[in-house]
């Protein structure tokens, strides 16, 4: 348990950030799929570090090396075992962790939980983890036959997108590394990363996330809804500190007569309020939803803490850190939404 | 799958709402445990329908029989069954439903699904199966020795408190039948669900909800996150459509230095922003979160939709519907997080 | 865990034998399926004691009531639950038995496990536990197009039959209430069960089964084998020792040149020593195995035994009990078996 | 599913025989826990191939790689990730089998199963799996505190002991390279197997397994009853085709006045025939269990067989095979006993 997601297409992951690898195991994959290594390439090349000025300078090579259910190119539907080696680990500047805990990370709550902790960096709890869901992520995108499945940046900050989901820049996601969904937006958010970073500071944000071409039927009732594994899902990811469908927390505000979505008669509705469930169960519309996530813990800037003793220490800034995480976040909400998405699809067959 | 909730305290719930019962199996429960049915009463009054004049004039008698797991008044350690007769079904108000898809209602996703639908009231899909919920919560509370839950109404339509958590009114709660965690706001939410009510409309809202007195440890890497967790046990209740812990989508405004929680010297927190958790498991502060509910679908107005044909017909009010069903959630909300709480609870102690 | 049978097609039973009810809620069921309540009270009737003289007096009225799941006649997709009372419990007999274990039964192991147990009767150790696997394998046998499943007495004490799987009488097992595989040994079973009662005795003995019109490819590898799985649902069933698949212990005998089960073209073998699997995975051909159940351990003679203290005492037989149990355990086999079968064709849909 | 045994330790393994490496994830160890490298070396060397004269001589190196899990000599609480790389593959032996399906052994049913087939050697159906059970054994073992496993050869071929369970010679079963569990019968056994490989075949046996120094307790009714997870799991184990607890098959023959076991004041029994379990719950008595394998199917004589057209073929022998497998199964069975009873018992703290 917690180390695996999804009930027929299961993703199990390990690793610690400076072990010696990070990697997965997804079982449930049907034999006989071609596997598309450039897909799998382009999704971690979009996770990947340093991609640009704004990003840490930690450059892995995140080369992913398979280590079984693949044969001649296609899933022999045994389990498809990967590993992403840790190379550029330098846990010399970690030696200072050893006994003392950063605010707002998982070292001292690790502690408590496992009564042992790999101090070297975040370990378990690193967002290094991610690179092992965006490889079972793009191995389930090769399930999602007419669907499609895109994330992008809504909010840095104080800055918020006000273009409803349907008017948003879905193409134009990837054409710089801000990954904004709003294009309009992107030289505001790259100034406001800009700026924290001079002060040392980190931000954070929200990733509105969109998919296309859902067959209805999907979920399950009644503790399986759809909106309750993606939400799961996401919430799962390091950093995210809440998750809504349709129109969310802003839908509260409005009276039912104004947020229902009326049929038209085929089935599909005029709005998409919901975001593309009712009743738990997809309806075919768009599903589209956001992920807020916490300001990166980690900032260019001396913190008072506590050691394993409860003595005060200061925390001096240490190495090059990320003042933010949300563009490299984008293909891990694709990856978990992938993931759960055809674990649905999976399952789904089974009610026929 | 679907129907089960928890991986060692585990509520399989079943029943349609105008079927013979609503009703659960409760597994994993230790044996020897003294029952508190006062306590189970008492959530199932909670609930309710009827208490007030703002809710529905339904009136289920909802007793809880049990049927097993229970002797000497002592629990058995095998599985606790139980059934709510549903008596007050009245079915033929719903006949013309039956080829009638309700807007934003789980009608046209059910029949997609599973091409086989009980079109008397929600079915499945109904906000009566909670009730089995909240006969398992009341159980697992009593493994939640020094933890208290507790859940009110955060923000009605417009209307939300502007008071942090920890200056929320949590023990004035249950003196209305609003259930207020804004005392001061009393009133207005009273009057926002009037007026909704004398124009056939309805009001959504968001409840706000407070687990106190944790022990550090609870939560799994990496995809059981306590959050990811008590995230999908909120949005699995019908008509949720966000949830957040902490700080959430607020929190995402902020930067990293003003974000942290600092230690104090205890490895207690000076301030809780992270609603009570690291790294997906539980620091021992107190976690707070919020849940979205969308406005209740079934309005007393006429509304367009279509038939199982496609044809436009409208739908007009029939029968007495609550304009908001949040206080008759928060019991739900508590119930959930009751049993989301004892599971972690069983499942940490295999970690040690 | 424990008291749930499937990964798809999932039965959860719950019930002591002198509670109120036992009964089971079936998960997974696809919708829309015709419910054939013959069959259902066919096979329940098959199971209820007191079909002949050679079984116990105690008759129960064994009524299946179903509270969820079907509607106008047919599945929802929804849970499945049903109920059957227990009425005829008589909790007085076993009143002496507070403080008393019995040999060879769980009241001492149930109490070391849970600490508080239901001293009437087994509780949730009785066979009365297997009226909801019957109900729960009836549903399963809704989806077993083509499949046959059929078992019957093999062996009882030292007479075993010495015809091949291929040769026993499959088509005149319920001619009789001893439910004979092999007609020629019906007589002497008969005997055999008399003689021991008349001695205040009991016995145990082999039940055979065989699934016919499988297809290819059921199982999973590695550890939920076909024959893994079924085993495990034999060796479930209560009085259980003992499991084997097609040539089992005796096939230990041969040497992998009489024992390989060569091909025909069309894929089919010539022998079916392997029992209709290789390496884990069904191959199309008649899956037979057999179940070793030892003798029934309450019998109608003073015992010594223990009290709770550890102090010597007699147990003096009282009641009526059954000299054996293998005619009713047939129909028991059965239901595991189909709902065994039933899983693995679910799942195998989500291979394809 | 089906490449995860356990529940709470969970153990997936991968791999296939002639893909790059087989190895394993093991989830929920507890933290803190040191690992004693020495005893999973020594049970890998047991299970290795090339031990003695009579076994294969393929000589895998079997180095075992750990990825995660495991900082400074200690667990972390976290998945322990391990891969073993195939480096003796040879498949240019395996060429001719692209076509053809060897007798009893898995290439029709997996081609069946997933449509695509590793036909380099069995894939995933090889018993080469099995060295990641072993390792996932072995740190399984370091839960078991005061319990002891061993299992040893019982029978080969028609020979089989006739002394009971607690007169065997379990100290001495690493004596010789056959592990017999009767030393007086090692001899006949080597030349048993030296008779059938003179004759280009094989044979198969039986294998007993002994577990002591359990507590009472553990099991879960109804379905996960100690034996019916200890039977599934034996049966998962290539070519193993029967299991039995205690008396077993033989059992049958007994009445019930003989079988029951009678209880000693201190709640130990006078006899064990029941092999440890009383409804499905151990009762502190040593489980003892035989495990019945068939002969080897890969036989050194040309066998005749089907292509994937139908067309008779004659499979020639080829390369040099184990006549036997059951001295290399010994560990395997004690691996997945160790998988087993750790799980039980880390379940069973949930419980109390």
């Amino acid at each position: 348990m917690g180390n695996t997601w999804g009930r027929i297409l299961r993703l199990t992951t390990f690793g610690e950030s400076h072990g010696p690898a990070t990697g997965g195991v997804l079982e449930g994959m049907p034999g006989g799929i071609r596997i598309d290594t450039d897909l799998i390439r382009r999704q971690m090349e979009r996770r990947r570090p340093g991609q640009s000025g704004l990003t840490t300078a930690r450059r892995e090579a995140d080369e992913v090396e398979f280590l079984s259910g693949i044969f001649e190119g296609r899933t022999l539907g045994t389990p498809i075992a990967f590993l992403i080696r840790n190379r550029d680990t330098r846990s010399r500047d970690y030696e200072e962790l050893k006994n003392t805990y950063r605010p707002s990370h998982a070292d001292w709550t690790y502690e408590k939980k496992f009564g042992h902790r790999d101090w070297r960096g975040g370990g378990r709890a690193s967002a290094r983890e991610t690179a092992a869901r965006v490889v079972g992520g793009a191995l389930a995108m090769h399930l999602l036959e007419g669907v499609r499945i895109r994330a992008g940046v809504w909010a840095v900050e104080t800055i918020r997108s006000d273009k409803p989901w349907d008017r948003l820049d879905w193409d134009r996601i990837d054409e710089t590394p801000v990954r904004s969904a709003d294009a309009s937006l992107t030289s505001a958010f790259e100034e406001a990363v800009r700026r924290a970073r001079a002060e040392g500071d980190t931000v954070g944000g929200i990733i509105i996330g969109l998919i296309e071409g859902l067959p209805p039927g999907l979920g399950e009732p009644v503790f399986d809804k759809f909106e309750a594994r993606l939400g799961a899902a996401m919430l799962s990811i390091p950093a995210a500190k809440g998750f809504e469908i349709g129109s969310g927390f802003e839908g509260t505000r409005m009276r039912g007569s104004a947020h229902n979505d009326l049929f038209n008669p085929d089935g599909t509705t005029r709005t998409n309020r919901s975001g593309g469930v009712q009743g738990g169960i997809t309806n075919g519309m768009p599903v589209w939803f956001k992920v807020a996530f916490k300001p990166v813990a980690t900032i260019m800037r001396p913190q008072p803490t506590v050691d394993r003793e409860g003595r005060p220490v200061v925390l001096e800034p240490k190495g090059r850190h990320d003042p933010w995480v949300l563009p490299r976040a984008v293909p891990v909400v694709e990856a978990m939404a992938a993931l759960t998405v055809a674990d649905f699809i999976l399952l789904q067959k089974t009610r026929q």
